[in-house]
């Protein structure tokens, strides 16, 4: 077999790891925790379904690429929880080592373009990223509602940590956003968010 | 909130039910087994990084949507193993209620839309359709292989369905289909597939 087509194929088999990386979120109707393999899956579906509300008008091929390989890092350098502020700090050491390691196995043009792509996303300031930035943070929003908040009250989240993580959902779509920010006060309202 | 909207939040909840829609495939190292939700995400990014490998040039993004939905309507249906006979017998009577009930929660024009899609994939006809195919069989082929042939000794499973099914990537891509037949030789040469 030659060498590149053997790269990308032991890519596609190292990226199965992201099946069993592990996220805060719970799958509704609370059962296990969700990886990451299968927010990316949703966000990426969610993200061809809501085009429509994005602020600007995006690339969607890209975003649902973005969406798909935006976690592989997780990898090597495990997931973040949104509101672990301690190892928020490290996050960006810890992927960039990982984004290296991983990409690494592909054939060098490969290995380029999917690092831009998710440095892309890291950045947030193209509309693609954007977009994709606010279904990394709605459709854990909308599993977490599903679930009568489960996730905060286990974790003791505050409806201001919610909000400052939501901020990035308005700049990829105000329509979402509004959804975002009613799913929010009515968490309030329940208990479930903190004040 | 407005109803498009509204069917559009119900649908992306529904299909969170693919994450516990298990196949008989394991993930590699040959943990738990793998769900639908995983499988397809592993296929789109597959997709993307081998998309150089089809026979014919394909719309990349139509074959990623292709790979993301394909397995939605399983929420209902159930997973079919590709080489369970009695079940494969009535998989499509299955799917097709399936699809009718789970795309009626989109907006119409949505619902036509992956309605066409999903049959599209189904039909095997179109460039797209045969290369999402030949994912569909290259990723557990993968997966099984680098599990040494675990689900196939455990299922009994023979040469000659193997190659029955990989036929199918066959259509989809010439180069892919050589990697699939070198590592079915090479089950048979470890006895993990049967003659």
């Amino acid at each position: 077999m030659e060498e590149r087509l053997k790269r990308q194929l032991d890519f596609a088999l190292e990226i199965d790891k992201e099946k069993n990386i592990f996220r805060q979120t719970h799958l509704s109707g609370h059962g296990r925790r969700e990886n990451d393999a299968e927010h990316a899956w949703h966000m990426a579906v969610m993200a061809y379904l809501l085009r429509e509300y994005s602020n600007e008008e995006i690339d969607i091929a890209k975003v649902m690429l973005m969406c798909l390989i935006h976690d592989i890092v997780e990898i090597e350098a495990g997931d973040t929880y949104a509101y672990d502020e301690e190892n928020l700090k490290t996050q960006k050491e810890r992927e960039d080592r990982a984004k290296e390691k991983i990409y690494s196995i592909l054939p060098e043009d490969q290995k380029r373009e999917l690092t831009e792509l998710f440095d892309e996303f890291e950045g947030n300031r193209t509309a693609e990223a954007k977009f994709a930035h606010a279904m990394d943070n709605l459709q854990p929003l909308l599993l977490n509602n599903s679930n009568n908040g489960g996730d905060w009250r286990e974790h003791e989240v505050t409806a201001k940590q919610v909000y400052g993580r939501q901020e990035k959902t308005k700049l990829g779509s105000e329509a979402l956003f509004q959804v975002a920010e009613k799913i929010i006060k009515d968490n309030i309202n329940k208990g479930n968010l903190k004040l």
